[in-house]
């Protein structure tokens, strides 16, 4: 009794320029809505205490479901790779698990990290901050079956489709999204059935999902069920439409790809259950955190202290594209004082003090600031 | 550098009563708070899809966490046992490893389930209707530890205290909770250290966390500390301010213990991924989902099509404390048809068409309604 939507592309209702919906109604200044509140209760970030960890586990790893999670039956289960190939492929798990596998520590973040807090607030899943998570991910090459599969001279892109399904800014689709050649063939995208070295669970893409280090989380698809070398750009909605830094609906924008610097603190002391504010008592305290980028290594990370920033400690890092952790000791005295940490990379990108707005709130990777409360 | 906030008791704001402060402002008729919407960054609840799943994996499970998820370290870690019994324990890991186990099934709520849908809103943790979980809880009975402390005569509560700490309703506290002595000794209440065959997840009480089957999920309490034999009801302020079933501010009500009656349904069909509005093909489809009581067994679940109700066909619970599946074949007809679920326990509780208020918003159980576009 199953019932299956065919993908569509780009047939949506069209704007002014001609191109589908965005993914939801126009950015708002009002309060949230009821539509928001249900996308934060499917979805789930990772608490900032979580910071804490090398490795992020399931249920505290950042999770954004599109549509539903799908119900997979991983023994009938095939992918399939095919298009511009030399010989198109279709391979059970059990053949996947033979193969060569890697595990690649990785950080993913959502695009949409921090769109609550720009203004006007773009309505989509709410995040605040916390969109992010670590882990490592076990699985075959992308590049080693694209080899065994042989990709024919005049290909371009490799379109990633899941078996995950629903609508979206009008139009039905199952979620898909491709990767130019290039990337496709990176030694680290890994086609993953493990993480952190368990199963991978139901809301992480169980049975297979790709990850893409570097990138935003968006082109890590899930529930992977079909691989296909085109030899034309792919125009599926989450390429041509959703995942584009836009300065309005009109805009066709520039596609977000790699994950922009970003740093974010475990806030020190403890919380008040319901406005979370931090309570601290005098006296030192480690104040430590998470760095990465997904444009280049982590070069420094900056901590403020009312606004009088230095350098932090930091340790290696675990991994090309996993978060690095940072420390700096701090001796609190009593008053309320503004903690904050901002990241560089080695290609000299810096995290903003003001927020950058764009109309889909992607991409964001603003200073966050913490407040505390010594006593 | 840790910090450590002693448990205090009723020692906060008072109100007219004389009561500590409740945990948050007074309900609201206004939109969602920023203070809410950082809640439910923070926790999480089931997507509904996953009641497709006898057992809940970690990250599809609910949780609700006060204040912050502590950091423990599992090889320093002790549980004290002390208060009014013979001998007082202190025991490692190592050492509840070695007892004798038992693994329950357990469908685990959380009070606060429900409380968005509110009308005034109580202010705290925006759950909609998906704060559930069922899992195989493993660890010691509570029972046979209390056997081997041996408990004094006068004795009647058991305390219960977890290493997270922070304030709420400002009062400083870890968070602790009691049970009477006669549920303390229930063969099925555990003191668990896996979850679904796994260590316990960090977000589930890592390293060890007590488990009250048929309860509410605010008595399973977790990252488990001290279990404390007491001769005088507990005046805690999970107890005696928070977890109330009130009529106002100033009613000292009744605490919140044993589970209502509750069903849910998977929505059918796909998602809007904004709306989350479902639509489906018209055609044979199976509905189906789950149904609990913590007050004694599910008798039968009827299914609502457009107000006109029919029994569902009931599938053996996986425990006493466990949910059972439901199942009800429905041809869809085209148009827009709302769909519901009701349940009956052996109390002869049934799940209400409307939503009870309470202060709190506790305890809630009303039907759900999923509308669904058949086209």
């Amino acid at each position: 009794m199953k019932q299956t939507y065919t993908n569509q592309q780009s047939s949506g209702p069209a704007t002014a320029a001609g191109r589908p919906a965005p993914p939801a109604a126009a950015p708002t200044t009002g309060p949230l809505t009821p539509e928001e509140l249900q996308l934060g209760a499917r979805n789930h970030s990772m608490p900032l205490e979580a910071l804490r960890r090398d490795i992020t586990p399931p249920g505290l790893h950042y999770v954004l479901t599109h549509f539903d999670i799908p119900d997979v039956d991983a023994s009938s289960w095939h992918l399939r790779i095919s298009g511009a190939v030399e010989m198109a492929l279709e391979l059970s798990m059990a053949a996947l698990r033979k193969d060569p596998a890697i595990t690649v520590p990785v950080t993913l973040e959502c695009a949409g990290n921090g769109r609550s807090l720009l203004n006007p607030r773009p309505l989509s899943q709410p995040w605040i901050m916390e969109g992010v998570g670590t882990a490592h991910w076990t699985g075959v090459p992308l590049a080693y079956l694209l080899g065994k599969a042989g990709v024919l001279p005049h290909a371009v892109e490799v379109v990633f489709t899941g078996s995950d399904q629903g609508v979206q800014g009008g139009v039905p689709q199952r979620y898909a999204r491709s990767l130019p050649i290039h990337e496709a063939m990176r030694p680290d995208v890994v086609l993953a059935y493990k993480m952190n070295g368990s199963e991978l669970p139901p809301q992480h893409g169980y049975p297979l999902r790709l990850v893409v280090p570097g990138w935003y989380g968006m082109a890590s698809v899930k529930w992977l069920e079909s691989v296909e070398v085109v030899t034309a750009p792919f125009r599926g909605y989450q390429q041509e439409v959703a995942y584009r830094y836009q300065d309005s609906a009109d805009d066709a924008g520039t596609p977000v790809s790699r994950i922009r610097v970003r740093s974010l603190m475990v806030p020190p002391g403890i919380p008040d259950f319901f406005t979370r504010k931090r309570l601290l008592k005098p006296g030192p305290v480690l104040l430590q955190g998470r760095a990465w980028s997904g444009k280049g290594a982590v070069t420094g990370v900056e901590v403020g202290i009312d606004g009088t920033w230095q350098p932090a400690h930091l340790e290696k890092p675990a991994g090309g594209y996993a978060w690095r952790k940072w420390t700096m000791p701090w001796v609190a005295d009593p008053g309320v004082h503004e903690l904050s940490c901002r990241a560089t990379d080695e290609t000299g990108a810096t995290q903003p003090l003001e927020q950058n707005w764009n109309y889909q709130g992607l991409g964001n990777n603003v200073v966050q600031r913490v407040s505390v409360t010594v006593e």
